[in-house]
């Protein structure tokens, strides 16, 4: 079984090389694509928080590794699979990211920390409603290697 | 431009029916497909929370409306645009939610809040990081409408 996904727009942004850490500051902006307008995002300014998909067009596909590996290729982090890594290189190239809303204006969404590159192409737009979000964020429980891991992320 | 993307497994629940709420006490478990081993999970019972990426196999793409109404036809709530929402029904048909774990077992993995039926095929599973949160739950705001619609959901 197979699906055909096709971007609904792009990332426009001043990053253009794929590079690991500091996203925080990256100001991005999504432009729908010709067969939406502005209606598609009707309602969207009322919210603070997006989730962006989107399709890491930049990753050959040759290069997933299903099997566990340390990621980063850090020989101080456990091998692990690569459902549990969050890296780019996995079946079906999609990220998923919550970005902060700045403002939505025509066909285009200011959104803050989208940790995706210029012309990067987006599958969906999604609001975030609180009622997704976990009730307790510190109840949220992670292993060390993540917390090294995102030291300099954002 | 359009990408192909293909199950890497399929969930598993007593819930057969696309209904609207009561998702909270749904357990379910995916298992992952044939190309798949159990090192592709390798490290995934050390999270707390995973976010499933999954596919709206019930949709009839006919169903989808990108222009803005009222969500569930609901005259009482604003007419809002396709990514104002997070109804089925929307471009790509990709759901995303973020479950409990409640364990891996070889190929399996058991969560808890995941609001898709049995025969869901899934996309992608991501570990949730805290990182990957909004700081402060508190902060999220969301229009009156999110909150009247959640009421009954979980």
């Amino acid at each position: 079984m197979k699906f055909i996904i096709e971007p609904i727009g792009y990332v426009h942004s001043d990053r253009q090389e794929t590079i690991d850490d500091n996203w925080n500051d990256v100001k991005s902006w999504i432009e729908l694509n010709d067969n939406y307008s502005a209606e598609s995002l009707a309602g969207l300014n009322e919210f603070s928080h997006v989730e962006i998909i989107y399709y890491f067009h930049k990753v050959n596909s040759a290069d997933i590794v299903i099997k566990s590996e340390h990621p980063r290729e850090n020989l101080n982090w456990p091998k692990v699979g690569i459902f549990s890594q969050r890296k780019k290189a996995r079946p079906n190239l999609l990220g998923t990211t919550i970005c902060e809303v700045i403002k939505v204006e025509d066909k285009k969404i200011y959104i803050r920390g989208l940790d995706a590159v210029d012309q990067t192409p987006v599958i969906d737009i999604k609001p975030v409603f609180k009622e997704y979000l976990p009730d307790d964020i510190s109840k949220v429980k992670q292993p060390v290697w993540v917390s090294e891991l995102m030291k300099n992320y954002w």
